[in-house]
């Protein structure tokens, strides 16, 4: 199992962690297989989405809060983040991408994404491949 | 693949099922791999989240609650549990969790939910385990 | 990996693509092991969730609709595809389906959604499958 660490600076922040998988593909030497990201954290989650024009995260942020805001006075989770709890489990915990050729195969505007929930925070993330190469 | 049974005892109800899966586990015998866990239900979830404080569950509940009341009259099935249905999409059917040591590997305060929204019912979670053990 | 087209015909469309599905494992030869169904777009998901009734997938795309408008003034990203990006994240890119015996091991009711939130597009569909099989 590889770990990545990320530290989030905002208090909802989704970051590109794209390169970070990508890096730990190359280090496995693995040609063929399925790559499993996955987020320890009940505050933050993992998903896939477009990395390439910054409003769509900023997008996603704000749509998260107007669904699942972040005060409500029916909250009972007495850490006051049960938002991040709630946005966590909509959003899930990992995603699996495939492995073909030594390289992680997400389609064009794919990117993997960290999603801070409860920031800013040093964060985890764990990252297991299954290979399919004949050895 | 294992079998695990399950009663619900509520219309709505999250229910922490990480002793059964780490029992799984231990049966399997395996070291090292990638666990699947899996709702064969098409109104009953499965996801990770925190297991500490039961309040988490509840405020997932009743935020899910908000956003997919359980009666709208644009809801055209018939059987009259659509709430269900979309919950399940939007909280996801299976969650991936690592095995290292021989042990489920979940982070600090994750728990694997069960998660029930067409309740009281006898639920199945499937579970198979991919390892990477040599032998 | 296997590639599966699909054609979709409609801006919002749920698509059951469980025939398409089966038969890429009928031609895998596999007997036993797990199937991963991924869609490498940023605003077409993939889930599991009921193909008997067709007016659970109508529920499925009002419901989100209403959660995530198609327009929204607070929207930032250019393209007006906003909402289709978020409902991606909202319902995710990928499921895990179980083989054994050479079948798709669904539960009763489970069907394989692909979830077209801006068409009508050509999408692709990507499937691996990791055996369990002693060769």
């Amino acid at each position: 199992m590889y770990k990545i660490d990320i530290e989030t600076t905002k208090k909802q922040q989704i970051i590109d962690i794209t390169d970070h998988i990508s890096r730990v593909i190359d280090e496995s030497k693995v040609k063929n297989g399925v790559c499993f990201v996955y987020s320890p954290h009940t505050t933050c989650g993992i998903s896939l989405n477009e990395g390439a024009d910054h409003d769509v995260k900023e997008d996603l942020i704000n749509k998260l809060n107007d669904i699942i805001p972040v005060d409500d006075r029916k909250y009972r989770h007495i850490e006051g983040n049960s938002h991040s709890h709630i946005k966590t489990v909509v959003v899930g915990s990992s995603v699996t991408i495939f492995i073909e050729n030594g390289k992680l195969l997400l389609g064009r505007w794919q990117s993997v994404y960290l999603c801070e929930f409860d920031g800013p925070r040093r964060r985890n993330v764990w990252v297991k491949i299954l290979s399919e190469d004949k050895i």
